[in-house]
């Protein structure tokens, strides 16, 4: 039996994350739930699941039934947990990441900013005490599964993409896209947030970075490969030239109990994919002059510091502006390339030096987005 | 270092398996070859890897430079030896391997035959004296490499397949197809008889009574996938609905590499896949209306007993017959259908009644040839 705490209850990880426990029984016991502001959704988790602590930014609103209300990191450090899953958004996940690996606990990882923004602290910690992190992006589990098993180093990770929905879609035709075709990916049903980032490709360079972290693989040695079917779910490559590639249906609750019952495989809800019909899967290479995003993250992960960070933060809050229709889809890519070009690295990267690097590069791009966004239409309208 | 008996070292996947040697230098060292007629090349491998034993079924003419004459099952059962390849067509590498299990050697298997004909009493000797077998064809490669790490139960393989050369062709045009256009196979070199049921896909047949064994799988937990990209080699899916595949260049030298040094996995000489070009990867189920010989090994898969043996011997006799021109491509399958159906099992199937139902499907065949065709051949006409 897996004790498990769920950071981000009532997320999109999160509500999935349940499913699985439900449909796990009692290999899964949850016994701590942290929802945010969805205090209804949060009250109903807890009766149902019956955790013994809970955590929510509006704690007088939950009906807590027995369950006592905690901190992230209480939650996280709770004796009785082995699993703390991490499904949280942004940067709330890096403490209770910290406090269970530092107790040896195991972290499965459904939050990309905290390997993104801390990457060296976390692992580190995970090191120096014991604990183990387990991925829970299907990416990343793809990984996770064909490095099973192997214990020699690793030639190459090549990370799939489905390229999201404008992958077709000429420079031209990006700059007017709207919030409501961003919001539609073709495959994956999630966050608003994760769902632009996939649109601009961010999503993938966040992806590369996390798996520098978690495979400790050089950034050189990862490549992305768009593969629209979202069946294959990412490749390894072994020095004799041997690639494994792990597929299944594109449905995160496979990655999640994966997770949660690694070594074990057990037998999922979903129907296997069939091999009855014909099918083709097709792969090819990324066009970062289109999505600079990815670009720039790669970039940010091997400046390192607190690039990372500021990577984040500035596309933290370009993803809103373009949410709240403030920006055009392609002044994501323009607002981050500005806050990254901006940035001082700072002298280490403590997690003080990381929340600040995050928090500049957000101020900077809300106070600016408009003058930076006109200036970079007029250099494209010049450059015409 | 890996101390290498190499049978049936002057053959496609013996050449090879030198190929493989010469790269790997100091790691593997081969102490006994054996030939079988080519005695010319044969001398010429002695006079290069000076092995201690050598085997030749013409040993006067074969220059044997200080390496001394030995049976197959001698070479087999030298406590120099740490791993057999056996790489023999036919059954004549069914005591050898038998001769290597018992002595608690690895057998890199590349020869169908042996596991088809006789698994049930491989599998015990390698269970009882602590043999390993490896497999050296690329798709149980696959599949091996598939479950490394893996420990727990086996949802299904999925064997791939290339189609061979005329998987696009109707039945009627089956029938026409020359002995030049089948030995004309579109991804693999291989021997005669191997690329002559490649196109038959008995080849393909064999290889799901091999992998039954090899993995211990039900039959109808084993599917064929036409794949004719020949990329991915073959997949295993698990009991949580995940897939993994295993990819490389289609190219022997890799597979007979990974059974010499496994777990280690040493740089190949090969060029890695490449991703910078776009890649379609097609699957299609396999039309066995067409392809009779797949169902037909299936079938004398699952009745077991002698029944592989009689299968053997009558695609064996048959092929010989469609290399000399007596008989239609077409009548391969009809010749082995109509040798299984006359087969009677014998009680038990001991190596001497394995033996006995090879050879007399084979004399079966060989007889009766002209009139079990042309009476097909007419019963054809009359479904018309």
């Amino acid at each position: 039996m897996n004790r498990v705490a769920l950071l981000g209850s009532t997320g999109s990880v999160g509500t999935q994350a349940l499913d699985v426990a439900r449909h796990l029984g009692d290999r899964v016991r949850i016994v701590a739930l942290a929802g945010g502001r969805n205090t209804g959704l949060l009250s109903a988790q807890i009766a149902e699941f019956h955790p013994r602590l809970y955590h929510s930014l509006l704690p007088d609103r939950v009906t807590g039934l027995g369950a006592r209300a905690a901190t992230l990191e209480e939650i996280a450090s709770d004796e009785d947990v082995d699993t703390v899953l991490v499904a949280t958004s942004g940067t709330a996940g890096l403490e209770p990441t910290l406090a269970a690996l530092r107790r040896g606990k195991t972290v499965a990882l459904a939050n990309k900013e905290v390997l993104v923004m801390a990457g060296g602290i976390v692992v580190e910690a995970a090191h120096r005490f014991g604990g183990r992190l387990v991925p829970v992006d299907s990416e990343h589990s793809a990984i996770f599964q064909c490095l099973r098993g192997e214990d020699g180093p690793i030639a190459r990770l090549l990370l799939t993409a489905s390229g999201g929905p404008f992958y077709r879609y000429t420079s031209e035709r990006l700059t007017s896209v709207s919030v409501a075709e961003a919001l539609a990916h073709p495959v994956w049903s999630m966050g608003q947030k994760i769902t632009i980032d996939s649109a601009t490709l961010m999503n993938k360079g966040l992806e590369v970075i996390e798996a520098h972290w978690l495979f400790g693989v050089p950034f050189d040695c990862i490549e992305v490969v768009v593969h629209p079917q979202c069946l294959i779910h990412s490749m390894v490559e072994f020095p004799d030239g041997s690639v494994k590639a792990q597929m299944s249906p594109p449905d995160m609750t496979l990655p999640i109990q994966y997770a949660l019952t690694c070594p074990d495989r057990v037998p999922a809800r979903t129907a296997p994919l069939s091999w009855t019909d014909s099918r083709s899967l097709t792969f090819e290479p990324v066009d970062v002059t289109r999505f600079p995003c990815l670009r720039l993250a790669r970039q940010a992960g091997a400046a390192g510091g607190t690039y990372p960070a500021a990577l984040c933060g500035a596309d933290e809050a370009a993803v809103s502006l373009f949410l709240k229709g403030r920006i055009p889809f392609t002044g994501i890519a323009r607002l981050v390339e500005y806050a990254l070009n901006a940035h001082r690295a700072a002298d280490g990267a403590s997690l003080e030096a990381i929340r600040n690097a995050e928090r500049q590069a957000c101020s900077l791009v809300t106070a600016h987005s408009e003058e930076i966004v006109m200036e970079g239409a007029a250099q494209s309208r010049a450059r015409l």
